[in-house]
């Protein structure tokens, strides 16, 4: 059933793609057959990432840059879009007002969209690994643009947005000082600013202060924020960027996303910053850091399985129980375990 | 000269205490043999994670625990303090504004206060991580209080509040209904609830709402939101709460850092919690939950290392190179690995 599945899905078929999503998401072996079958055809979607404070109203843009897509508003006719809402607050996950709910009505029942929100009970590290296995079956069977929308609060948040291509970042004016110390971090994944609510009185000194922040340097080299694992560490020959590349100097832009103002000029500049990323190699290396990030994730997970396979309940729970008393460490347990199960 | 570092530790010597975290902090291997010799030391302390938005004053609440503590607050005399901040908005980490920084010099110079910042840069993951370590070290060195303060945004800062034994959420009034639906994230973890800045209009209705979420069973069960690994769930005996078992209901609490008032009662709250813990059998599950996913973890990384010590650097760089090229999926790839390199 799983190769017909795939072929549905590679298709374009609406019913196969939400089923295998909810496969993905049960972290299913069907689930896991499809992703190797679908990987082969991935590669092709610009996926975004929107994040950002509760409050900015990126979910509102969200859905206007849908909708500017859709018109035809990046060129070459209208672009199919895909959204994956892994923000709490957003009302394609159902966090949000009524007002917010009647508005994203406006993409219901277009087939060139598709929205899938996602679950964030539970770990918020399998969550990261879920989505981009969402953005990989998107990319497979075809969408366009793959827009990923997170609050962009802590680390888990800010690896799912770093499987994006394209990162922006929506800000709001006047929504405190105390809040520019945790900016300063998600600054770095930025690829587009935004200022969206520029109707406010206070948007131009927000942009101002963006402006002279991203001077001052809290844009840190790409490359260097990538992770590393062990397994990065490992590798040799990882593409590095040349001295003379060019780099992206991140715009600041202004939205009222409530009316679609400036939209089409966050859409401009991620045009511009695709092919930046193409025509300057900056695709592939974030493509290598990426692959190499899952490729460590993967590892750990499967041989951690495979020594548990090994060791009989009972010994696991004698080990465990002897670090609860404190009569070993958690270190120490650890070797005692590898030392007797593994070869 | 590592088992004197550690009798020194042991003895209470600030020196010795901030070089030894220094080391914890670059996970060096004279600091895991010192956390393996520190370890049958723990379990004494009483840790309490303090998170909240930037801008509830938590910080100034973590300020006026302290002095409340080494005043004799807590009844039996004046208690020693240590604390660790993880939040990069706050004054103890050099996020806020001059004010804050005063304020904090409250506490400097006490022999029975030790204030420990942690840099956010890098991967949250790893700090939750270095965090218990540090946890381990205070606790072993016989501090009576260990004061935890994170910004309790993400998943991973949700980590670090859950090594603590008990969990203080700081609110503020009139932050705004849009971080309600994170809030009710966070509200899952607090054991004690606090409503800051209570001397300001809307703090009742702040009391009132929190009193309704609590209500609408916003709160699971503490034992379902633990890490769910493969290792917790091949462990057998996993201690379970007896159906007649006492449940702990989170008190709301309100405060005026600024003036002190309200934090006695915050301490009366931690002490009635922490009698809570031991004698519902509580603080043993809790124990054994976190124990297990420092297990799981720590086995990760370890077998994770013990592979790619037999993987030829070439051989690795095949491996990305491929999955890279989209001709083998992540999965695949990782199953080629350890098949060729595992026994």
């Amino acid at each position: 059933m799983s190769a017909e599945w795939v072929t549905s899905v590679l298709a374009g078929d609406r019913r196969a793609l939400a089923r295998l999503i909810t496969q993905v998401e049960n972290d299913t072996s069907t689930a896991r057959a499809a992703l190797a079958a679908l990987y082969p055809h991935t590669g092709r979607a610009h996926v975004v990432g929107v994040t950002g404070a509760p409050g900015t109203g990126k979910s509102t843009l969200v859905n206007e840059l849908a909708k500017a897509y859709r018109s035809g508003a990046a060129g070459n006719g209208p672009r199919s879009v895909g959204i994956i809402a892994v923000d709490p607050t957003s009302p394609f996950t159902g966090g949000a007002i009524l007002g917010d709910r009647i508005r994203m009505r406006d993409l219901a029942g277009d087939p060139g969209i598709f929205i899938r929100s996602m679950a964030t009970r539970g770990s918020l590290g399998g969550l990261a690994r879920t989505t981009a296995d969402v953005i990989t079956v998107l990319d497979a069977s075809g969408w366009d643009m793959v827009l990923v929308e997170t609050v962009g609060a802590g680390q888990s948040e800010v690896d799912i947005a770093r499987t994006a291509q394209s990162t922006i970042v929506v800000e709001a004016p006047g929504l405190g000082d105390d809040v520019q110390a945790i900016k300063a971090g998600i600054l770095e994944i930025a690829d587009v600013l935004v200022v969206n609510k520029a109707d406010l009185p206070s948007a131009d000194s927000a942009v101002k202060a963006l402006r002279a922040m991203l001077d001052l340097g809290h844009r840190v080299d790409q490359v260097t924020i990538a992770h590393h694992g062990p397994l990065a560490a490992q590798l040799a020959e990882r593409p590095t960027r040349p001295p003379d590349a060019r780099l992206w100097q991140p715009p600041v832009l202004k939205t009222v996303a409530n009316t679609g103002e400036g939209v089409t000029d966050v859409i401009a500049a991620l045009e511009r910053h695709r092919t930046f990323l193409t025509e300057s190699g900056e695709l592939a290396r974030r493509d290598h850091d990426r692959i190499t990030a899952e490729l460590d994730h993967l590892l750990r997970a499967l041989l951690l399985r495979r020594l548990l396979d090994r060791v009989p309940a009972e010994a696991l729970q004698a080990v465990v129980a002897k670090v609860v008393a404190r009569e070993e460490a958690p270190w120490e347990a650890v070797k005692t375990l590898m030392d007797s199960y593994c070869d």
